[in-house]
């Protein structure tokens, strides 16, 4: 196998801004490569050890659509950016979701997740992960958003890169604003929950069974006070104990389950 | 500063047994070794460079009461788990927590939380931050748990290491059955949820008010059956899309603040 593609493979995972200007990005393993819309991939790499075992089945359909390389397992040690490959690796296509409106299509009373800033990859992918558990409408972020491409984000949605819709915008507090006031829902507003530290509202005592946005900040940081003026109300986890503040993750998971939990009851009081 | 020293607490990070051994573990940066009682600190390492920063005023205390070690940044790199530390290292030592009755003194009505075999860092120290800011009384693990004094989950708990009550045990399925039969509890029995994917039990039906323990198993294979048959229901977080699972630490936080939840509201109504 060539040097120059082992070498693209490689910085394709390291290098965002190789990802930006080719609009590929990697998955490793047979789980995820086995979603991939077929004509969302760019070309496979699997090791003869992966196509003999079992785990290959996972993924077989696509084997049987696509043409692929076969390469050696130092080879493919050499691509991977895991220490313990799983035995293929696929260039995909990244999606090109063309807007807000597309996103809120049939979506009834949307509820959206707004993320400014998230810096850590395991953090956005697990936000994208329980976004997809808990119903979540589509995921808006901002540019300076970790690369929801790079290879720990995409490892950590465990999947769910491939069915949550998401969409990086260039400004955020004008998306906020167009949403607030219906821009994108014929009229319909959108109610926007900043999630705070100085929140004065409980996250319980809210309804989110109207179409609503939950946006969370910065791990360090928070929410930008220009983002956050933008919010219907600011919004707090109330915590226990000596705890400054919760990982982002887990507070995006929180209020996105009691948002869950709330539309459910409502459904089957009815 | 000898080499056998820099090599004790290198290895005091790296190596488990030593831990378990000696007794102590490392803290690394000056938020936690601030929250240190003075009682069980052992010995305490900084730069030169430390101590003129402003960021010394977070454990001024502990450096006016305790002597000190002046290390050679490169010696601190040495030691260091972390790429950039912060100019103070602390061994301390383990707290020993003589048992669940300690724990369940003067709780009330106890919400606790069950770990079996917890394996990434992450998922243990960020779900022992949960814990503190959802008001769980404590937390027990079986001893295939990762090591709480691990570096990555001291880290990950900011600070909630030293204020959450928690236990290792060596029979878990022991330890909840007890529970269940109100043994540390003078007859009191605690429910114990199981958390599972095939649970019948929508999470958000069950009353956390009362006495409860809820279960979380590990992050590939979740609860052992032997455990999961000891609770009173197996409960599921219903999930939309196709997501499998959610990851452990996310799971935990879910229903931990749902328990939460319900007791505020509890208290409010009142």
């Amino acid at each position: 196998m060539e040097g120059r593609i082992k070498k693209f493979i490689l910085e394709l995972q390291k290098k965002p801004r190789l990802r930006k200007e080719s609009g590929l990005y990697v998955i490793d393993g047979p789980k995820m490569a086995g979603e991939l819309d077929p004509q969302d991939v760019d070309s496979v790499y699997v090791t003869k050890e992966f196509l003999s075992s079992p785990k290959h089945a996972e993924c077989e359909k696509l084997l049987r659509q696509l043409p692929y390389t076969i390469v050696q397992e130092s080879e493919m040690k050499q691509m991977s950016d895991t220490v313990t490959p799983q035995g293929i690796l696929v260039t995909a296509r990244q999606k090109k979701i063309r807007g807000i409106r597309t996103i809120l299509e049939h979506a009834g009373e949307p509820l959206l997740l707004i993320l400014e800033t998230i810096q850590d990859p395991g953090n956005l992918g697990t936000i994208l992960r329980t976004a997809e558990a808990a119903g979540i409408t589509g995921v808006i972020m901002n540019r300076e958003t970790v690369d929801v491409y790079s290879p720990k984000v995409v490892r950590s949605t465990m999947g769910a890169l491939l069915r949550v819709p998401f969409l990086c915008v260039e400004d955020l507090e004008k998306t906020a604003e167009n949403l607030a006031q219906g821009e994108y829902t014929d009229g319909k507003k959108v109610s926007l929950y900043a999630a705070h530290l100085d929140g004065a509202v409980d996250y319980a005592s809210v309804d989110y069974r109207k179409a609503s946005a939950v946006m969370i900040g910065n791990e360090a940081h928070g929410l930008s006070e220009g983002l956050a003026d933008r919010a219907d109300s600011r919004i707090l986890i109330p915590m226990c104990g000596r705890t400054e503040s919760l990982n982002a993750a887990v507070a995006a998971s929180v209020i996105g389950f009691e948002a869950a939990r709330q539309r459910r009851m409502d459904i089957s009081q009815k």
